[in-house]
């Protein structure tokens, strides 16, 4: 018999940042990671992605912790294993463009405090958004990964998926990873989505996607078997549904085949065990819906995320109109047509089902416009795949000015400035980018930090419940 | 391009049946199923599974139903669907062997009261157990599938299976069905399995699992491609966890192949949105457990059942035990090799688990043996696939007669004098076999459809809560 090649497949390992955002709100602290972080570094994952995403922002915001000191904790303790962060493009972890010297700063000082892979990507698929962080994670001589939203489309052919890759190959980024934000990916499309970029490019190929619709594992194995190198998975206590496949599902699924990934079932099995009470806990508080556990297929029907047909339906019960909910599910690919066909992922898919709900209830297209479906069609998010309806860009912002270069290009050196404007709280140099991002929600963290530290006033510092009323 | 060979993978849709009892302890009521039932029946489905397994039990016991009637109402609904019950071979759907005229009678009535397809299984897979109820399925003119019970172990090669899959073929059975209850077939080893028994039999594979250990898509997915002709699914609100993969899932997995269901994914979506309240209900209700949703991979550890492994904790936590668990999970494999090795599956896993907690406990194995270990000891389950150890036949039951002949071959035909013990309840031919499998559960019911005709005594006849105080 012929010898069967052997082709691991690499498993990084998403319970310490994209599963807990799923699942349960981004809620899990740094206490409840680090009794588990040395068994962990034990099992021999490719990386374990732990850190950016909304972690920063719900550390700041929730859970009252420094997201700089959670990330030197975890450095601490993952001794042999490559930890992961998600950095959206020139948006960074925040919700605007952000100048060139704050995303290279926030670069240099994610790899300084220990991260390893910075997995980058953009909502437009604009790769101009993704250069910026790209070339400075290389300088910092950091694993540049881009990540590109994957979505589905008549822009979206496999010409487009290689002609990107190869443009991301170039760029100078050492890996490529395909987002499926929504559970998109059927498991056939997903065979030739990676043989193409298999055939356009020699970087390695890391397939990330969410259970949301029930296709995900098998569009796992099916990838695995069309060449790609890296999954993510999260381990069972917080997989499936909105998460990721299982990581021991997958490793078993594989064994004893090529793309065996030689990890140790009995020791995922210890690691299973301790996070299962937190998911018990999560389930009876609430935290953990036993809805976002299920399967959703509608997300396959109306190629939507599930958590955009969630907030449409949210949306129209406020108005009153959910008798209108299938008109607007009709309404979100016209519109999203009309703005360049964009990837529906944060926060594109808001804008767009926002503008679908408007729509649909002024009973007259485009009547009015949000701030930022004005903002998309002057160019302020990017380049999309196709060109914008002119008819709508006429009616929601008329002659205004219309951009086409890259919109940090426009924006000025900033560091500076919001260090000058947040110095009297400044404890480390990291936290001038914590209040770069999220200027009100890191001043009432500093308070709060400050508060922490005097105790002088225990009735205002309210420790026991994290709360800093101020 | 060469023309691809379109194979379409059929559908056995499990909702009224394995789905709710796997998930809701069986407790969907007729009253649930009939509205939803016309639209079911245009979808295409190869099959549904409706009838059976415990329904019969819990319509009778806890729904105060009559399970014949239920048939009757779906054969009536289902005017163009296959209707498929599962049974337990000489079990019927009972707890002890029952003579061949009831289990005759059984299949005759079944059939005559409109089931197309007999699943009828034996939990050691003793085919002589199997082949009274499929020579009278066949009499009838009925589809006789029988259902290898699935599990793992030194006995079970592919050589056992093809060689059990010939002889089920030439006793005359129309289809073979694998019964993986445990959900340990793991997507490689489909791919064998399939293979090996379409290479030994020309009948049609089905293929049944449980998403339990969470590779249940996967496995469909290697079984199809390896030309496995049917699979059992749930729709989506009753699917996953310890039921089995969701319908839409698989019918869009499988979308664009040449394995492709050509199901429609809009109207099954309906069916879904009919179930949806239902699981919500049974969320609230707590009647579904969010912990039977997850994926327990322990199962594929100790190769065990995870109804088998919750009941092992539980009977050591009634004890104060606990921390004899890990004892108790290594004493099982032991236990099922003195025992022949037999399938885990009901009774043969609760027999098995009972009396490794016991060797356990009292500090010495087989100090006490139950009455039903000493029964499988006897030979009066059947014969299992490997000798029984004889150390461990003395010491449990001395020098006991064993038989080694088909266990009914004992049993007197018993339908007169059935009849003519419950005579005075009867209505309809069919009260006779409801009182055959539970005599008691059987008179009950009986009572409460009598006092529910006349209501002479509403204080007695509590109809809100179909509760009759006897
Ligand atoms: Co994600
Ligand atoms: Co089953």
């Amino acid at each position: 018999m012929s010898e069967v090649v052997k082709k691991p497949v690499k498993i990084t390992e998403t319970i310490l940042r994209d599963a807990h955002q799923s699942l349960i709100a981004t809620r899990m602290t740094t206490e409840q990671m680090l009794p588990i972080v040395d068994k962990m570094d034990k099992i021999g994952y490719h990386a374990v992605e732990c850190w950016g995403g909304a972690t920063f922002d719900a550390s700041l915001r929730f859970l009252k912790e420094d997201p700089w000191e959670r990330l030197r904790k975890l450095r601490d303790g993952f001794k042999n294993t490559k930890l992961q962060m998600l950095f959206r493009g020139q948006n960074i972890l925040g919700y605007r463009h952000y100048a060139d010297d704050v995303v290279e700063y926030f670069v240099q000082k994610s790899i300084a405090n220990g991260i390893d892979i910075i997995r980058i990507f953009d909502c437009l698929n604009d790769i101009r958004n993704l250069e910026c962080a790209v070339k400075a994670a290389v300088k910092e001589k950091g694993h540049a990964q881009v990540a590109l939203s994957y979505t589905l489309g008549e822009a979206y052919t496999l010409d487009y998926w290689m002609d990107i890759a190869k443009r991301i190959e170039d760029m100078g980024a050492h890996s490529i990873c395909i987002k499926d934000m929504a559970g998109l990916l059927v498991p056939a499309k997903a065979t030739e989505l990676v043989q193409a970029l298999k055939s356009a490019t020699s970087l390695p190929i890391d397939l990330h996607t969410h259970y949301t619709s029930g296709v995900a594992s098998m569009t796992y194995m099916k990838a695995v078997e069309a060449g790609c190198d890296i999954i993510d998975t999260a381990m069972s206590p917080l997989a499936m549904g909105t998460s990721q496949p299982a990581t021991e599902v997958m490793v078993e699924a594989f064994k004893d085949t090529p793309y065996d990934t030689g990890l140790d079932l009995n020791k995922l099995s210890e690691i299973a065990d301790y996070f299962t009470p937190i998911r018990e806990e999560a389930l009876k508080s609430g935290l953990l819906n036993p809805k976002v556990l299920g399967v959703n297929v509608k997300t396959l029907m109306y190629q939507v995320p599930g958590g955009m047909l969630s907030n449409l339906l949210s949306q129209l019960k406020d108005q009153g109109a959910e008798d209108k909910y299938r008109e607007v599910l009709e309404e979100v690919p016209r519109v999203r047509k009309d703005f360049g066909e964009p990837p529906l992922v944060t926060p594109s898919s808001q804008i767009v089902g926002t503008q679908a709900v408007l729509n649909v209830l002024m009973g007259e297209r485009y009547k009015v416009a949000t701030k930022e479906s004005k903002a998309l069609l002057r160019g302020e998010y990017g380049q999309t795949v196709k060109p914008m309806n002119p008819d709508v860009i006429k009616k929601c912002i008329g002659d205004e000015k219309r951009i086409t270069c890259r919109p940090a290009d426009l924006i000025e050196n900033e560091l500076d400035k919001i260090e000058a404007e947040m110095s009297q709280w400044k404890e480390q140099d990291e936290d001038v980018l914590s209040y770069a991002l999220f200027p009100q929600v890191a001043v009432d963290f500093f308070k709060y930090r400050e508060a922490q530290k005097s105790k002088v006033d225990p009735a205002v510092a309210d420790t026991d419940n994290k709360a800093y009323p101020v």
